[in-house]
Order: C-alpha cells, then sequence, then structure tokens
C-alpha cells in the first residue's frame, strides 16, 4: 500500500461536551445543522450525535460513565475538541504502518465504534498533542 | 439566506505546534502527506502550513511572536487541536446571523488570513469550548 492513499478524508472532529442537548440546540441556533445521527456507544462511555457539514462531520460527545475517557478529558480541560478522526481505506494496513514508523498507538488492533464502523486511536504524544481517531471507510 | 446554507464545509482543523518542520516531517512519516502551501500570518504571529486531506485540510500553526494568541495557546494548554475553521459562502451573512443568535464575535467584520482568504472568529464561549473560524469559500 502506498502511503499517499493512507488518508481518504477528514472524516469528524469529536468535542467533548457537559450536555449533548444543548449543545444540539446551540448548533442549530448558530450553524442552522442538525443531528443525522445520536448514538449511545457503551464501549467508549458516551453518547454521541453527528453533525454533517460538507463531507465530514462534526461529532459532539458527552460522557455516560465518570470513569470514561471523555468524562476524564471534561474534568481535566473541559469542553472543547477531544480527538480529529481521519477516515482510511484499510485500518489494518494503516495501524502496521503507523507501527513501523514508531507511533504509539492506543488500539493495535481495530474495535467498533459509532455505527458499527472499525475505527482506533493513536496517541496524542505521536502527532502534536492530537488524540487521532482511524475510521475505515467502508 | 436560509441558515441551512450558513456551512459549506468543514475547511480545516488548526493544531498548534512548537516546532513547524519536526511536527511536518513527523506527519509525513505517519500519514504519507506532506503541505501544499506554507505561509507566515504576521497579522496572527504565526506560521502556518496546510495539509490536504479529502476535501479538507490541517493546518499547523507555529508561533513566530511570543505575545500572540497560538503562542499564548501553547503556553497555556501545551500542543493540540487550537481551532475548527467551516467554509461558508458569505462570511457577511454569517456572522450578522450569528450575531442575531447572541454568538460572541472575536472578529465582527472579516479580516485577511492566509492564503489572502477572508475569515473571522467566534469565541469558544459561544459553542462548546471551541474556537471557530468561518473562512469564505472563494
Amino acid at each position: 500500500m502506498s502511503i499517499d492513499l493512507l488518508l481518504i478524508n477528514l472524516d469528524h472532529v469529536g468535542i467533548a461536551v457537559e450536555n449533548l442537548n444543548e449543545s444540539l440546540a446551540t448548533f442549530k441556533e448558530l450553524y442552522g445543522v442538525e443531528p443525522i445521527h445520536r448514538e449511545t456507544v457503551a464501549s467508549q462511555g458516551v453518547e454521541e450525535a453527528m453533525l454533517s457539514v460538507g463531507g465530514s462531520y462534526v461529532q459532539l460527545l458527552q460522557p455516560i460513565d465518570e470513569d470514561g475517557p471523555v468524562a476524564r478529558f471534561l474534568q481535566q480541560r473541559g469542553q472543547g475538541m477531544h480527538h480529529l478522526a481521519f477516515a482510511v481505506a484499510d485500518i489494518e494496513a494503516a495501524l502496521r504502518h503507523l507501527e513501523s514508523q514508531g507511533a504509539r498507538l492506543v488500539d493495535v488492533e481495530p474495535r467498533i465504534g459509532g455505527q458499527g464502523k472499525r475505527i482506533a486511536f493513536v496517541h496524542p504524544r505521536s502527532f502534536g498533542g492530537t488524540l487521532i481517531e482511524l475510521v475505515e471507510s467502508p
């Protein structure tokens, strides 16, 4: 696989919020966009909503579990951007490439995220303090 | 203007970095993407590089001025995502709509950002702790 083909798109930006309903109402008032999907992802301890903007999404994340990673992020940093997600064609090939380059992977193998998609996280220490998620494009 | 048409696309995610050259080298190693544009934007106290990913960009920002907003962000929070930018068709109409909804604007009128584009920032207090930039699509 050519690494030129690793990233297909900027899939979404995940934003941690205290109150999903209030944030959705504010986003609609300010930017006129309503969610196209809403789901509780128990494995990540969040309720999430996806807002479609052009070819990408804004993902709002409210913790449902006080010990989950998004709850801890809110406690430490407050509301704000939590992760940046890229769509990739082949998530396993992407993870093997990242491993070969010495990247620190949160998920060595893909797991199932929202909407049943295969996802994996790359540790913020690997690039610019930013938690990066890979999402396999169906 | 219909507010349904306010946002055209997720234009870019701006990431504050300590060292632009090192971050560009890392991004190329991990994700195979090189910058398509690089520019010093003195008015914002940064040197910036744009990395094209699908229909959006990752923007890396290194401060060139110790008193600028990106330098202060790095001092306070360290490297990480700094702002989220949406492309809009008519930035003045978008700003008037946001003002009518009570949003707190950093820029009441558009100013010129990188690549000569008309931009304006909306204060993080207006939505989910996230600094949002509007970019007028040419």
